[in-house]
């Protein structure tokens, strides 16, 4: 086999066989195929596309580069959710304790965040002395003896997606839907769960900017599953404003616990019902989504998903008084509130900006390496539809650098439209593939 | 500018602009840019395609990344001709000194062969003590004395050129007609020439296979000699066999004299009269095409362009006596005849085959670096149409090695297909762009 005739092939737009596709992975995470040649088929597979099952090989190889998380020792079905992206995306915080409450296994791996998204390691990082690295027996018996625990990536889980991805980043073959569904799969593939429900974001603080684009990305990742034997759900969720009112690492674990403690957003609690019940069924604690919607919503009116919360924060280490007295969560040295010099009803929030402005505030990683302020970040008064005068602030700002939150604001304060009249109003849940 | 973009636009199909492309090959050549972006670029390239406008700013930027030959030192229009390469190719060296006769400067930079097919820097080399490395003083002096001089190609012309083909050769990328065109037209118009005359083979010996590509190639190529201001015409000849009946370096001197002698092949004085009336017409020298064959066929028939390859090869410090008895040009420890073991009319032969043959004798490179047997080749008895029973030897084949005979001949007997009716005759000139 050679690189050159798999090059060739893909060019012509010709699918590649299942062992071309491990020869590609292999030689490529071993260092026998070069960057060079890599980047060629990349851009190849970009303009030409891959079909379902040049995608579910390549998911299948870059999944077996490395550590597949062996769950065995969890009684039950374990089933895992994972999210494109966003930006104030908490609902991992919110529904994993509602879960295990109800007897669903949570045993989660998960991401930091990069660029304008959070990540739930961060935010849970926030709680002073919260440990994400803790042992994978720690892991197993916290899952078996409470039904929770969350882990930081290993950096084993699919090291050949992760060389891909880089060389992806560079040359300009991030936006291509076989190569993003299988990268995000490989990796889900990799961490042991039998089911996975997906939720899949769209719109201006998306990756995926355009509702088709988003069903599409969908499509091939429950393709995926399915062709992997798991049961597989993907909900596309709006991500034209951001998700809730509070954006930051510790200020959106301050939303988790209002939400927790039943004052949750209706957009974020939409999209925890949405996904809740869905994983819920397929643990088979609920046989369907009236139940388990039933089920769900008593642990928050009951306070036992609270309950679990707290001894969730308690045996990864974490300090129970930030959960309690939610200020230390954001005692920021600048709180400033913003004003539009405009009225009217909020008709448009550039949310990727608003993300970028809670990254320039600090709250967000430039690179891999970047430290990150855990403190910083918005909350938000007025979203799409709410009516605001000048008098009124739009959001207020948590910042620590006096010059960070002039540049933020200066964003922020552009990243607003407003309307004289009322906008339609949309669903925060837009479809189930 | 960056890269990333630049990526970006060629992967949607947009074109470049003269900016984007200078700072893509500037970039490259200086080392800014690595070879895994300069290679999905080439990629994005090979798949969307490249306009007339990008295809000529490309050859532009590799025209002036190097040395371009000042040839004002040389009266008179300098008419250059170039060759896409093909098996038994002689035609620069019959063609150079009938030009010279008949007043045309021949200034001519050529290369050396590569694979299967042969390089005419390669071919003057058999006779002994011919100088290619002339200084550029020499150049000069001998095209203003004697009307001729030839010259391989100097290391510093269109270095981006060589660069990016390095970096096609082994990405897969170099089968893309506007990528092809710009890469010999770059070094073409760094030749210095006024004028240019293009043979563009076509078939199954040559780089473009159907007429069609070589046609789209020719055009490509026209179309930049017409924006850069030249005069300029490309001639699509056959290659579905190999031009005249010697291939192999030394063999193919000993087909060139015989030429210049009054004794050349119809298909090889086809294409020598087809490409020379041009450039005759070019350099001013005649007015139109017959008055231009007229000239030409007279230092055939008069013996003056034989004695100006004479002058030629004694100028460039060649031992004329190997011109005078040519069998020093091919004396082989092993000289053997083939037989086909049928017999019919020769329907059929697999010219890339041949030239590989060639190759396999020892009389063609397999990497730049190889050391080759100027010696060795081929003589074909039995061509395309002629007749050939199992007593008569369909070639004669000239080696040193025994077992390189032994391939060589195992690859040659399955190139060569007999029918039992005479097949259509064709012409070696297919068309004139």
């Amino acid at each position: 086999m050679k690189m050159y005739d798999i090059l060739t092939k893909k060019k012509r737009g010709i699918a590649l066989t299942k062992d071309e596709i491990r020869y590609v992975v292999q030689g490529y995470t071993n260092g026998e195929i070069p960057d060079y040649q890599m980047s060629a088929l990349l851009m190849a597979i970009c303009i030409n596309g891959m079909n379902e099952e040049e995608t579910y090989n390549l998911t299948i190889e870059m999944r077996d580069s490395g550590e597949i998380l062996d769950l065995s020792d969890i009684e039950g079905i374990k089933v895992d959710k994972h999210s494109t992206g966003g930006v104030g995306d908490k609902i991992t915080l919110i529904l994993s304790p509602m879960l295990a409450t109800i007897g669903v296994k949570v045993a989660k791996m998960s991401g930091r965040g990069l660029g304008h998204t959070g990540g739930t390691i961060d935010k849970l990082e926030s709680i002073n002395g919260f440990n994400t690295a803790i042992s994978r027996d720690d892991f197993i018996n916290n899952v078996n003896n409470i039904g929770i625990a969350l882990v930081g990536q290993t950096s084993n889980l699919a090291p050949a997606d992760k060389k891909i991805y880089a060389l992806r980043d560079v040359t300009a073959t991030v936006d291509c839907i076989p190569l993003i569904a299988s990268s995000i799969m490989s990796k889900k593939l990799a961490s042991g769960a039998d089911a996975i429900v997906l939720d899949v974001k769209c719109g201006n603080g998306a990756f995926m900017k355009l509702e088709e684009d988003a069903i599409e990305l969908a499509e091939a990742m429950v393709s995926i599953g399915k062709m992997a034997k798991k049961d597989i759900t993907a909900i596309i969720t709006d991500m034209n404003q951001p998700l809730g009112r509070y954006i930051g690492n510790g200020l959106e674990i301050i939303e988790v616990i209002k939400s927790l403690k039943g004052n949750g957003e209706k957009d974020v609690m939409d999209v925890v019902y949405a996904l809740g019940t869905r994983m819920a069924i397929y643990a088979g604690v609920a046989d369907n989504e009236d139940t388990a919607y039933k089920m769900l919503r008593k642990t928050i009116e009951d306070g036992s998903a609270y309950e679990k919360f707290i001894e969730f924060v308690k045996i990864q280490g974490g300090d129970v008084s930030y959960v309690e007295n939610t200020d230390k969560l954001c005692d920021c040295k600048f709180i400033e509130e913003l004003y539009l010099d405009k009225e009217g009803y909020i008709s448009y929030i550039d949310t990727e900006k608003v993300g970028r402005a809670v990254q320039i505030l600090g709250g967000g990683r430039e690179t891999k390496d970047s430290q990150i302020d855990l403190k910083v970040g918005l909350v938000i008064n007025k979203k799409i539809g709410e009516y605001v005068d000048a008098k009124t602030p739009v959001l207020t700002m948590f910042a620590n650098d006096e010059n960070k939150l002039a540049n933020a604001k200066e964003i922020l304060i552009k990243s607003i439209c407003t309307d004289t009249l009322p906008c339609v109003k949309y669903s925060t849940i837009k479809s189930v593939i």
